[in-house]
């Protein structure tokens, strides 16, 4: 296995830290004993958690505004693999990448495949684009890509869906997330019912190119590019179009492409119910697409949508096995820093749900005890599971506070130094 | 035909207003026609619309935290009626009330349909009530009503549900519209997927009991008086059900119960492509489920919703034949007002539809002529039809200005002496 | 001092409980200790705080649609006070009640004062009510209050908020909070300007006759009951009208009274920034004005409100001191439990919010270090301060787990033997 | 006066529409007289309106996902100012524009302003830019400008502002307008007071800098770029700044930079209200800052601020002069026919403010008759006054039908060839 990071710094960094980890660990063991739980249990199924990290994470994002470059960026699929390698390295939480096509298209997939094994990442779902315009395409999107009026636009979008799906193949991939930002902003402009049936049309196409054990999934927002009307915009039609199109497709949730005050944790139940629950794009909101790092605005909900899923994986079992990629917008921290904490975020809400007495809970719940069913989630949640998160990061091989050892090594320094930004990069955005 | 208002009154009150509408009529007759259109058919159209009047609109409203009551309000069915034959005389548009059980519950069903008829007047969609408990119920639906964890509480409103549909029969009726306020106030309350599948069970009994001939429309709501999950909160769920109950199920859309910024003429389009839209309640609102007056916050929405459905209406022919009627809360006017106004406003939108001429607008469209599609909607919706609506009022021999001829007939003030309050009648709230 | 619960009862809960809380705490300030933190220093901080508890809050509350009466529920403010005291014996958290006229006025004043002191309890801030019309009263309130057109309606509205004074000095307390609904359900009901200048003028007659030691809290609210335009509407109104009126005059906030996404804790920053902050309104809410229990719903923006007033307090020093209320609706919950457990939640995030190192946290800022910055709010509000609240509970006499004692005890049953329903009282709601 | 389009082509046009312009005028003209109303006066007074334009918006926008570039873009200032000359010529309500710096930075100013003279275009208000870090920027504008930590980013920020000043007195502008996108994506990133002391005191070096005669305008917005706490994010803190800061501040309001459900024509009330209206930033949303044609999606909305603006007017007298600007993002239209049918919208909303009867209204709304009072605001948003803004056009010299007239022109497949894409110019967005 290759390591980006030395792995005798890793060592040291522990070294100094675990003290006064085996002191909280055994501390929140008691905690958890006299409430009749076991620690060590939820420590070897913290071991367990996994994922995903999008190839684009790693650079600095920006808004329609501005973009501000941060230091030592990967300007290449490459290079966004070290980085990559060093958020699992020192989480052992992400063993999994989910590329971008046209970004991350190379000129020997079986290479990067092998580059990527020796990281020991493995590929995830595969992303395609029809929102932007590539150099030399030979039609534009600015009216639309799978819902185009223009036959051709549409047999180029499917044809570009149909490409990634063959990538994806190559890599280990076993699905494909499809997001179109097709919509309009104007009432009229389009017709609603048009573009959508349009937009069925294209993705049976794609949905017949499937390889037979992979599933295609559809990811809705609410809106932005489309500022009047998207074409997926909430997940009632993503799943009224996962329905249509058959049982390989399934819907995505991002937690920030939702109408404000909605419900998110209930449309996670309520797809689980409905068999269509394809995964997760994690980050956190408090406006709109925001794209922040996963739980940094509302942990309670994040916390909230994990308790829907340890209530479907029990109804379920184990062919409940919904996807979970982390899908942020680092604009003003190091995309490091903030995917290794945002992994560990996602984790913690796993762990903290994992808490939760189901069939005690359930009894509650019965019995219509309201207020003593809410302080159930409430116990769970305000429990501080962090030394159970760095327990079983020390035991995968991590640090114990992964941000902490990355400052230590100087890897982003170094970057700056080997990955000098492209000459003229503009840092202009677009208004 | 039984008159609540004097014919010669509205004679009296057309007879003054009609030159200037004549006057009226020809000027945007002229208009129209140097556009191609014929105000003559648009007219005729107009003369066919109909929205029912949902017979508690004709009380004040209130808000939880105060009701102030108004004049001579009607104290039971039968008054309610007349304040209905009022609203239908003066504005013809208005053939159809749609009662509420257990509220209209009378003791000869037969005759309250004989009375209404005697001021033609028709029975739409019957509402069941098991938001409330009554007295001398024998289970509270304090924790729920089709949802709830008790299989007796759900029987108790499954078997009223059905006896709503016995009612509908002998009235008249053709649908059954289910709302339920069941939900939680608390996360974990209960588990959100099994309050759904209660949902679905007592809902196969209820469609079970369904004549031949019926629909039941599923009402959703996104909060209120549910505070953090509604059972049926969005048009995803209420499509789900609807779909799963089989094809008498409906999803009933009120303009009022969705989360801030929801484009809600999509999801018209939506439901009526996938062959699920049931009806409407018509309202306005700024923040909530206010339950203002139809078209007095966001006109323009109104009218895109009216150019959704005139969309489907080309494409399902006279098959798409979704419910309307209006579901207001009127706090601080006379509802008899409210409910002509709101009425003539929903009949604005209809006309004003009409104006679009939909084979030129998919041609702009598909030239992806965005600036000539959108003006072609707003063209359509800044044309004033006031006068089309009058004439076409006039032609059926309701009221040229309905207000302005209500007031001149003192019906609000004789019913405040034929109707006093009740004894010990509070206004006051529950906050 | 009067107890409603014995006091052998609750030291009979403490002593089982005891042994495990020892032993949690011991670890908390061991994991404190870790930090550099003295969990001795916390705890007597703890013992500190103080939350009021409204009258009214005692009582079951609900919706237009329904309100579902509770077991034994007060049914004067006698039994009001009842209920406060066992609230505050069990939590020693909250030592005064917020009352509301006319709903507490009694004959005897200070009668009132002097069962209230047996109890051990004072009164905050007084509350009047111009939003109901109430018996007898000569003028209505329909169509406002402190902004109505009507001179009279004014004086009658001016005169009983002047009442409200007189009534809260004989209590001893020190504060008048105004709240008024006072707005428009439509565009064009009134004048936007007019009504705010008009409310100017009342405000000016209450201010004037306030005592030289007494504040005036001017409470905004987005919507409800008016839902077009509510008078005073939002921060910046409230906060230009407590600058015109003087400085006894500040805004208070109401946690559920803001618009959707709004940064409530940025506003208590500017409040306090202008020196205008008067105190607070503690609940939770997911949609609108949804009255949910303190922290139920959304748990880190509690922390980050007192993460903006433990700023505050270090800046300002010891003036600084706004006041706390809780204001709920318990719909579904035993009032006494629901406000139990919101004062613990409120005073966790004060304790939380301690946990912060601001000198700190300054630095990390000055050197733009986002994500450190970000993840030492985290820290503390993921810190488990249970024990440190229960121990705080246990050395001021309360209860170790307030809830739980309060369920050994039977008062909710007792009190239903004690407090039957007044006969032919209606549990339906105003549509 | 030099002229883009022929002025022979524009009367070409106008010879062609002029019968049907004459028949629809004097339709409306019968129509208004019966009513009491002189069509002739509201023709003069649409003659009297103008609104800015900025030189940006001739540019085609973005989002941060993608930018689709139109045809024959303006690529500087003098070509901006060409297509601004069109977009003036044909509708004679856009006299002047609005540059910002340092996009429109020249070597020669006085010839600039000598160039936009020649076009009988004015400079409207000077808009700075530290939002964004210009090549060669001594200081990087990623942790704030105005509100930085250092004051060294601080003074350069300030100093640019200066520089503004400057650039507008020698433009002949009268004003300064400043938006900063400061602001924090996380909690604790920095200190929410103390990032507006730092504001504060920026202004006031601006303010200092200001000529006697100018106004600088304060420019709120809710979020974006910054996605947790903005520090100018509503027009509370704005109003406080502006008071703060004296006399020459004022507060700019942008439809587009509010919360969800907000009433903006009541802040536009209280602005006015307490002296502090500066002017608006005109544009139309659904979701967001979506920066959507001006009166798109909700055309009443527009015409209840102009209902406002008419009645400050009316208190105010000719003392009372908000400065008005298109601010849009023209992402799928041709940004000159997108920028002429706005004007001409926002010019509608004046005129139909016009029509309402404002001491008619008052009597309504004083005599609580809620119903008339809604009716009168809805009755003049309904009246179709094209025909009064296509007579003023023509009275103006510009075009009856600004849009279609353009079109005939060939001027933007013109400016394909004359503008050709500067080589390597990206359409990708920032994601």
């Amino acid at each position: 296995m290759n390591t980006m990071i030395n792995e005798g710094l890793v060592a040291e960094h522990n070294a100094k830290l675990q003290a006064n980890l085996d002191a909280d660990y055994a501390a929140l063991a008691g905690v958890l004993q006299r409430r009749g739980q076991d620690i060590e249990q939820l420590t070897a199924l913290a071991q367990t958690f996994a994922v995903a990290v999008p190839t684009w994470g790693a650079g600095t994002g920006g808004t329609r505004f501005a973009r501000f470059p941060g230091v030592g960026e990967p300007r290449n699929i490459f290079e966004k693999l070290e980085d990559c390698a060093v958020i699992n390295q020192l989480t052992q939480a992400t063993p999994a990448v989910s590329p971008h096509f046209p970004w991350d298209k190379v000129s020997d997939t079986a290479a990067l495949r092998e580059i990527a094994q020796g990281y020991g990442l493995a590929f995830d779902a595969v992303n395609s684009n029809t929102f932007q315009d590539q150099l030399g395409q030979a039609h534009t999107y600015k009216h639309g890509s799978l819902t185009s009026q223009s036959a051709a636009v549409r047999a180029q979008a499917v044809e570009h869906n149909i490409e990634c799906i063959e990538l994806g193949r190559a890599l280990g991939s076993k699905a494909l997330t499809v997001w179109v930002g097709d919509g309009a902003n104007f009432p009229g402009q389009h017709n609603l019912r048009g573009a959508l049936e349009r937009y069925l049309d294209s993705m049976r196409d794609i949905y017949g190119a499937l390889p037979a054990d992979w599933n295609i999934f559809i990811e809705h927002k609410l809106f932005e590019p489309a500022f009047y009307a998207t074409t997926i915009a909430d997940w009632g039609t993503s799943f009224a179009c996962a329905t249509t199109l058959g049982p390989k497709a399934k819907c995505l949730v991002d937690l920030g492409h939702h109408a404000p005050n909605t419900n998110i944790e209930m449309i996670v139940a309520r797809l689980a119910q409905f068999g269509k629950l394809g995964g997760f794009h994690f980050n956190d909101s408090k406006y709109g697409d925001d794209d922040l790092d996963s739980g940094s605005i509302n942990p309670f909900q994040l916390f909230l949508v994990f308790n829907e899923l340890a209530d479907a994986a029990e109804r379920e079992g184990s062919t409940f096995n919904p996807a979970y990629m982390l899908d942020q917008s680092h604009n003003v921290t190091d995309p490091i820093e903030s995917l290794m904490s945002s992994a560990v975020e996602v984790q913690r809400a796993f762990i903290q749900s994992a808490l939760v007495d189901r069939a005690g809970l359930r009894q509650l719940q019965e019995s219509n005890d309201v207020h003593a069913s809410a302080q159930a989630l409430k116990q769970a949640f305000r429990t501080d599971v962090s030394a159970i998160l760095a327990m079983a990061r020390l035991r995968s091989g991590a640090a114990i506070d992964p941000v902490a050892c990355y400052r230590t090594t100087g890897y982003r320094e170094a970057r700056g130094v080997a990955r000098p930004p492209k000459a003229g990069a503009s840092s202009s955005g677009i208004v």
